[in-house]
C-alpha cells in the first residue's frame, strides 16, 4: 500500500461531525439514508497542520484588526505557492486576501465591469461569474466548447468590438479540462492584443491531477484578475478564504481602495489566513495524498457509471474532483433524472441546470467524488441497482 | 478589590503579539515608542471561552462550507442576545451572519438604497455609514446633534419628502451617547409614519456603560435594519464577524438572496462564527469586568484630559470605550494636533476630520481607551508633560 494511501486512511471522515457542519446540499441538509455528492466540498478531514496552526495562534488570545489586504504571510504564502506550483512569477503586493473566492469574484466582477459591457462567460461553466457579472450589468456572451474543449477558435466567434472582459474557469469546472501553458499564453495574448482584461477563476487549480503542469493566468506577460481560494485543494470552505491577485500592485492598491478593503468594509477573517497559511506552508504531504486520492475515485467513478445505459463520460478530467456526466442518452431531463436519483437510489447530484452551470449543461450531471472509497462505493452501488428503475418510461 | 477587577488582572495582554497582530493603525503600524490610542478594538486578550470554543471546534477537522444565512447556533445566540440585552425579542430568521459589521453596513445600503435616493446620516458619526451610502449613490442630509445630543427636532430638520432611509449609530460614535427606550420609540415612529426605513449601527451596543439600559431599533414595533458585531464588546475584530437583523424574517430571506448569501458570494467564516456563539453564550463574565474597565478608563482620561489647556469634554460617555475630546478651544486645527501629539508626546490618536467622522467633528480628537490602566496612564503622562510644547504658537 502507498503512502499517500496511507495518508488518507489515517484521515477517516468523522461522519457525524459532517452531519452537523457540511451544509450547502450536502450531510447537514439531506435525509439521513441519502448521500450527497453535491457542492465541491471535501468530506475528508482537513490536513493536521492547519488545526494545528489555528490551536497554536489562539493560545495567544489577540484577536485585533488584521491588515486592509491580508496579514503579510499570508500574501507572501500565496505568492510563493503560485510561484512554486502555477508558473506564475507573483509579487506578495498583487495578493489581496478576500472572504473566499466567491466573494473575490463578485467584487473583481463589480471592478471592471461597468453596466451594459460585455463579457464573454464560457458555457457550460460553474454559475459564479456569470452571476457575479450579471451583478455588475454585463451583456453576456457565450464561449462554447469544441469537441468538448475551450479552443481559441471558440473564444474568437465570442468576442466583438464591444467585449470588455474574458471569463476563464481553470481548471474547468464542471469539464475538468486544463489548458497548457501554451493555450494560457495564447488567449492571454488575445485578449491583450484586444484590451480586453482577463478574470480567471483557478479556484480549482490546487486540484490538478496525475502531475500535469498548470499554468495560471496570474503569470503571463499580460497577466489577468486571477481568483484563487482554498476550498477545494485544502477543503477549507467553511473558512472562506481565497484571494485577488491583480495584474500589478498598483491595480491591487487601486481594488483594495476602490472596493472598500482600506475602508473595513471587505476583508478576510485573521484566522482563516492563519488556517490557509499553514495549509500552503505545510500541508503539501496532505495534499498530495488527497490529489491521489482524487484520482482514484475519478478513475473508480468514471468506469463504473460508463458501464450504465444512456451514460456517456467523453474524457477522463484532468482537474477537480467533480464529475460531468452526459445523461443525455437516457431522453430524461436533468432535473427529473436528478429527482429520481435522489428517491430512488438514495443518492443526491447536482443538474446540469442553465442555473448552476448554463444552458450547455443541459442533459448532464455533476458528482462530486472526493469523500471516501467506500461511501463513494456505496453511491456507485446505488445507483447502478436503481438504474433501470431511474431510466424507466 | 472588586471581582471584576480581578477579571481583568488576569488578562494582561501580551503586547509582543499585538505588535505582530494589531493592524488598523495600532500596535503593529506605529513605531516602537508610540503608544496607539486609535482603532477601536480593545488591547485585551479575549475570553478564554471563545479560544477554548475555538480549540474545541478544529479538534474534529471539518471546516466544511456553512449555511448560507449563518449557522443555526450563531442566529439562536444573537438572537437571544438580543432579547436579553437590547430589549428586543427578535426571532433567529431575522439574523443574518456577515463578514464584519462594516461588511453589513455596506450590504445593507446597498440592499435599501437606490442611486439618488436621500439619506439622513448623523454629523459627526463614524464614517462608515456615509461612506456605504455613498457607495450606494445616495444624497446625503446632515442631523447634527443640539448641546451634544441628536433630537428629533434635529432629525425632523434634516427629513424631506425624499427621504428614504434615516441612519443612526447607536450608541453613538464617537459622542458615547445613548438613547432611552422611549427615544429609540419616538425615532422609529417618526419614521414609520413617513414610510422611511431606518439603519441601526449598534456594533457598540454591548459597550453600554454604567448598567444604563440599552434599547435596540430590531425591537421596535417598526424596527429598523440593524446591524451587529462583536469586534467592540468582545475583541474580536479579526475575524471580522458581524450580523444584520432584519426587520422580519421575509426582509432577511430576501436580504440573503438579493445580496449573494444564497449564492455564497457572500457570509461569514463559520470558525468566526463558533467564537461568536461562544462569547454571546459564555463569556458574560469576562465582558462584565471589560465593560467596569472601559467605565474606569472613561474616567481616569476625563478627569486628566479635562485639566489641559484648550481641551473640554463637554459629557461622560454613557457607552464605547472612546473618548470624543474638543479641542477646538486650543486654536489649532485637529489634524496638526494629532501630528503634533504623534511626534512630541509618542502618543497615536485619530483626528476628528471630516473623513473619519463627517464636517462635525472638526476641532476634536477621538481616543480609545480599550487598553490596560498603564499603558493609559503613560499615554495621559506623555500628553499632559507635553501639552505646553503640543499647543504652542
Amino acid at each position: 500500500m502507498s503512502r499517500t494511501v496511507h495518508v488518507m486512511d489515517r484521515l477517516e471522515p468523522d461522519f457525524a461531525a459532517l452531519r452537523e457542519r457540511a451544509f450547502n446540499l450536502r450531510w447537514a441538509t439531506v435525509a439521513p439514508d441519502v448521500i450527497p455528492l453535491t457542492a465541491a466540498d471535501p468530506d475528508l478531514p482537513v490536513a493536521r497542520e492547519v488545526t494545528a496552526a489555528l490551536t497554536q495562534y489562539v493560545a495567544t488570545p489577540h484577536l485585533s484588526y488584521g491588515p486592509a489586504c491580508g496579514l503579510p504571510e499570508f500574501r507572501r504564502a500565496v505568492a510563493a505557492h503560485f510561484a512554486r506550483e502555477k508558473a506564475a512569477a507573483v509579487a506578495p503586493e498583487r495578493v489581496i486576501a478576500t472572504n473566499s473566492a466567491a466573494s473575490a469574484i463578485g467584487l473583481v466582477a463589480r471592478h471592471l465591469i461597468r453596466s451594459g459591457d460585455e463579457v464573454v462567460v464560457q458555457d457550460p461553466v460553474d454559475f459564479l461569474v456569470a452571476e457575479s457579472a450579471r451583478r455588475a450589468g454585463a451583456v453576456l456572451r457565450c464561449w462554447t466548447p469544441v469537441g468538448g474543449r475551450f479552443t481559441l477558435d471558440g473564444l474568437r466567434s465570442a468576442v466583438t468590438a464591444r467585449t470588455r472582459l474574458i471569463s476563464v474557469c481553470h481548471p474547468h469546472n464542471p469539464l475538468g479540462t486544463l489548458w497548457t501553458p501554451e493555450d494560457v499564453a495564447e488567449i492571454s495574448a488575445f485578449a491583450a492584443d484586444r484590451g480586453i482584461r482577463v478574470l480567471a477563476d483557478e479556484v480549482w487549480s490546487d486540484v490538478v491531477l496525475d502531475g500535469a503542469p498548470f499554468a495560471s493566468f496570474a503569470g503571463s506577460p499580460a497577466p489577468g484578475w486571477t481568483i484563487y481560494g482554498l476550498s477545494k485543494g485544502y477543503a477549507l470552505a467553511g473558512l472562506r478564504i481565497g484571494a485577488v491577485i491583480a495584474p500589478d500592485a498598483a491595480s491591487a492598491a487601486e481594488f483594495a481602495r476602490v472596493e472598500g478593503f482600506e475602508q473595513t468594509i471587505e476583508g478576510a477573517s485573521t484566522l482563516s489566513q492563519v488556517a490557509a497559511t499553514a495549509a500552503l506552508e505545510r500541508a503539501s504531504a496532505w495534499r498530495e495524498g488527497f490529489l491521489a486520492h482524487c484520482a482514484r475515485q475519478r478513475d473508480r467513478a468514471i468506469s463504473r457509471l460508463g458501464m450504465l445505459r444512456g451514460v456517456r463520460i467523453d474524457r477522463v478530467p484532468q482537474a477537480t474532483f467533480v464529475l460531468f456526466v452526459d445523461l443525455r442518452g437516457t431522453g430524461i431531463p436533468e432535473d427529473e433524472l436528478v429527482e429520481r436519483i435522489e428517491r430512488i437510489a438514495r443518492v443526491r447530484v447536482v443538474p446540469g441546470s442553465p442555473r448552476w452551470f448554463g444552458a450547455g449543461a443541459a442533459g448532464h450531471i455533476r458528482l462530486s467524488l472526493a469523500t471516501t472509497e467506500s461511501v463513494l462505493d456505496d453511491a456507485l452501488a446505488r445507483i447502478e441497482q436503481a438504474w433501470p428503475a431511474i431510466t424507466a418510461g
